[in-house]
């Protein structure tokens, strides 16, 4: 039976394209089908880059643009320093969990899954004492999450990224922008699927925690956070996948990251 | 029952040709099938990075574990400095052609592509001095490219990247390790769909280059690179997919990079 079932395969393969993973190559032909987008998740590094306080901002510390004068040995080469959290970064488990992974050790199979996202911006409605319980969650409590994911909660906060005030928040002493309860970080580690969480906002927790009990909840369970995710606009919620792709720092508690969704173009 | 299976997919196979990228999870469902391995192309960021003279090596400048002393608000970040063209890192157009692009400004359609390796490691055996020609390239002067790709130059130079005595080969006041010649740049921007050039060494031009003939050429074509590339053992020539995810740095002549190839375990 075995040997008829490759054979018919091997025949559908000639007429079509489609049972190409069992010739080897189908990634590839889907990449390059024009069916797929790339969608960008990462804000920019620049001068303007927001950072937690105490989390030093990107910025350029050398430029060298053409230091000979010369036209015809032109070149240009920048030095920059940041911190590990500021922009849209990962967050590894070890930078809340003293027993947790580092950048450099988090395996590229939980870094390249399938992406579920949570709008709830209607629900924000750009509320930023906003903190997200169980109760807002509607149908996503009753999914399974069959393959390795990353859950990104769209707060629609993105839009403030280059307006700090408004982003984080700040009056006086505390932060105010939308996050997480940690009942509902409780109930995301019960999902051995989830393999990290993202949000369109500074921070897991919500703006005004002094504990980082979301944090702690998520980083020793082993998962990582996705911080200042770039989301605008409609994005498909369930049929997209994740690239997470770190600045691998060794013993990072954290890195800059390249986040792309890459989703179908058309769903049938 | 097993017939019946393949029966099925004959069908849709001979209705349609992209029935499994039309529903808009195959994507998805490629990536956690297990047919696919992800090979780390990155050298990791850690003290002993090595760097080019005059580019800024990877350094934390500031580690904060545990600040406050007290065991139950534990947490750990760190801030850091480094150039652009320090580690695995890309070369944006704009870093040998004032006309060209940033990295920030570079589409996901040119960075997310097929993977071709050429691996001449045995023809550098080991070869400091060794500039690859035409003549070397064999069969791959034949080759079409039928679809957008990195071309990724395996020199068999990643095994000396954690002794820069070595791997950049210091004599006094020149480099010396492997490169291409100018006669494979210029053959290489013949080829409209190779939109970028990788090495396992610290640069596309050979080690004494003082003037980067092949950086100007590649730039000027358009082609961004990849260098330090961190590329041993085995990998498939023809058939991986290379996910190049710089840190978005918006005005950055080149990044960090993390460089991934998504291969298929076994080829039928």
């Amino acid at each position: 039976m075995a040997s008829v079932t490759v054979a018919l395969i091997t025949i559908s393969c000639l007429l079509t394209p489609t049972i190409i993973s069992a010739s080897g190559d189908s990634l590839q032909d889907l990449i390059s089908s024009g069916n797929y987008e790339f969608i960008d998740l990462s804000h920019a590094f620049n001068n303007l880059t927001s950072s937690f306080p105490g989390i030093l901002k990107f910025k350029f510390i050398k430029k060298s643009v053409n230091p000979s004068g010369d036209k015809s040995a032109w070149y240009a080469a920048n030095d920059f320093e940041t911190g590990e959290h500021a922009g849209t970064h990962i967050d590894a488990p070890y930078h809340f969990y003293e027993q947790g992974k580092y950048v450099g050790d988090l395996p590229l199979e939980r870094l390249i899954v399938s992406l579920r996202v949570a709008d709830v911006t209607s629900k924000v409605n750009g509320n930023a004492d906003y903190v997200l319980y169980k109760k807002d969650l509607d149908n996503l409590l009753n999914e399974t999450f069959d393959k390795p994911c990353v859950l990104l909660f769209k707060f629609g906060w993105s839009q403030y990224f280059n307006d700090a005030q408004k982003y984080f928040g700040f009056d006086g002493t505390k932060a105010k922008f939308p996050g997480l309860s940690t009942e509902v970080a409780e109930w995301i580690i019960t999902n051995k699927n989830i393999l990290g969480v993202g949000v369109d906002s500074p921070s897991v927790d919500p703006g005004p925690s002094t504990d980082f009990a979301v944090h702690r909840i998520l980083s020793r369970a082993g998962l990582y956070n996705l911080e200042n995710v770039n989301v605008h606009g409609q994005i498909n919620e369930k049929k997209c996948t994740a690239l997470v792709l770190p600045m691998k720092i060794e013993h990072g508690t954290g890195a800059p990251v390249r986040l792309v969704a890459v989703c179908p173009k058309v769903t049938l």
